[in-house]
């Protein structure tokens, strides 16, 4: 959740416009529209979730990298196909589309095979997770994602930047409750919220990050110098390890800091992502499972709360009434947020007039 | 790893001479000479890797459960297939006996298929994870595992006991280095190692445990009276969450505290577990990918130390290492489980005069 102190300076802008003038922004970069609304209906819709880290603020940089290198054209195409195991190449096209496709692809084969695999390379940054395994919530299936990223950890016991936080989303359908949706990190924190905290002068929690030297730091700008810190010290350097090698080496892409680094980003072209997905009716009656997550689900909401919380969240539920809200409020978007979108849309010549204060 | 403070009393038993006792032990149970030899090795195989808390000290607690409840013949078997998907119905025969079963159906059927996942239902514990999915890297397959657990922990924000700390193996072969083999809960720490800061009326940091109201505590007892804490707080919760419906809800077994509480203990017959194959090549190049995960692990050996570690290991490094010289020199094992071994060894009229001091 982008849950960052202080959002003083925000606008609200409903998620229909966003899209008008975003998407168009990736049109005038040379994708077509069908592709530059899939771009833009999952920025958007990390953005209603709540996930301003996954939304349109990374409009600029996603239009730097449509300009230098990464191809607005590309097509993803599948290069293997083994029973349920499949080799997808994004075919250097934006992450978001070959990661769609590729989870189309596994959500098709696992009809027949009840699950299915798929190894991505040759892709790019695909934004947040939870958009792919959310896909395979209709089709009563779950849905499992995972990718590649720039490293930004170090293993448990290390202070060189090689591991990358790798993230994993795991969605799973309910029956009359909120489907189970996690997406995160291995990190206990993230970078863009330090940043935010650096920007206001704000200490951080000593269980966010490392300095250079591989020391707890409450001082961001140590932080943003050093390393993010890991959830359960090795185990969350191993598991994002583990990400890693699923994402990146099975599919022959880069991993780690063959990727790139957090100073140059990533290589185009380079990245690698893996999905599943797993049909609940191969394993078991749908109903029953449905009924029994639901069960699950509310064990949780009527359970006893600890100091300080009023409420307990199943994993995806606040993302998932936090869309509610933003649908008829209005998406609250900060002025940098803006500032970028609007800056990126003249310098490509688009109308950006809809989101002007 | 079971590196737990103090271990004063331990006699050295070689592998051998510990599973002469032990398999005669669980034949006097009932269990035919092939199954009680298979639960001894893996038993045997967690105190060979340092991981104590999953081998022979569990005999006593095995007799039990074969004499009240677990079927000392039950045998597993495949009740659904479904091309990738296979469902299998452990028949109430001691965990290790069907996730093994299990385990190799997974890894025969991804030979065609590149990958396969198995849910088990009608099983009971099962052991150490890490046996399971290591069946995988002899075939250049990766194995991962995880399973349902008694619940000791709270959803992040609640203090019921209601959700178990349900651990996850992943095994990845290398090339000429030690495999990647993960194992772990999504606990920060374990139940057996604060009972064992309890015995020795040591504290514990204060990141292992709440009390019974959901504080953080440094008390052992007000521990055991309470929750184990989670990794990265909501993140270690949801984590354990999922894997328990894989493992619970897919095979129709028992989930959390359907399967039972920490006071009676598991229902025999209800507990439940997931298994997974991918075959590398179904993916990648096999000996491209053992070279590239090769390079992975010298990079982590050979990089920068943060303050207190002289050394930094992948995954599974550690616990190879112990397993070479536990071979060689004998497995330590303290007076508590040796004599837990041998008084049911005594009951069952089995010769223990061999672990005898």
């Amino acid at each position: 959740m982008g849950a960052y102190p202080g959002s003083e300076k925000e606008r609200r802008i409903s998620a229909d416009t966003l899209k008008k003038v975003v998407q168009s922004i990736f049109e005038r970069c040379g994708m077509s529209a069908e592709d530059a609304g899939l771009l833009t209906e999952t920025l958007v819709v990390a953005d209603l979730r709540g996930v301003h880290s996954h939304g349109v603020m990374r409009v600029p940089n996603y239009v730097r990298r449509l300009q230098t290198g990464v191809n607005p054209k590309g097509r993803p195409r599948v290069v293997k196909d083994t029973g349920a195991a499949l080799v997808v190449d994004g075919g250097n096209s934006m992450g978001q589309i070959g990661s769609t496709f590729a989870m189309r692809q596994v959500i098709e084969r696992a009809r027949t095979t009840g699950v299915a695999v798929v190894a991505v390379g040759g892709s790019n940054h695909c934004g947040a997770m939870a958009y792919y395994t959310m896909m395979a919530l209709p089709e009563d299936m779950i849905g499992l994602a995972t990718t590649n990223a720039l490293p930004t950890m170090a293993p448990w016991g290390g202070i060189d930047r090689i591991l990358g936080i790798n993230p994993l989303s795991v969605a799973i359908p309910a029956g009359e409750e909120i489907p189970i949706v996690y997406d995160a990190a291995f990190s206990y924190s993230a970078r863009g919220k330090i940043e935010v905290y650096h920007q206001k002068g704000l200490q951080i929690p000593s269980t966010w990050a490392f300095d250079a030297e591989g020391r707890p730091t409450t001082d961001p700008a140590k932080a943003l110098e050093g390393l993010l810190q890991p959830i359960g010290e090795y185990k969350g350097t191993s598991l994002a390890l583990i990400m890693g090698i699923l994402s990146a080496v099975l599919s022959g892409a880069s991993y780690g800091t063959e990727l790139g680094d957090l100073e140059k980003g990533a290589k185009a072209g380079q990245d690698g992502h893996f999905f599943m997905a797993l049909r609940i009716a191969a394993f078991e009656d749908v109903a029953r499972f449905k009924h029994r997550v639901d069960g699950i689900i509310r064990q949780i909401r009527h359970g006893r709360k600890a100091p300080g919380f009023d409420r307990i969240y199943s994993p995806g539920e606040l993302e998932a009434e936090t869309e509610i809200k933003y649908r008829k409020e209005g998406i609250p978007l900060n002025e940098d947020t803006l500032k970028g979108i609007i800056t990126a849309a003249e310098q490509l010549g688009v109308d950006a007039s809809l989101i002007r204060s």
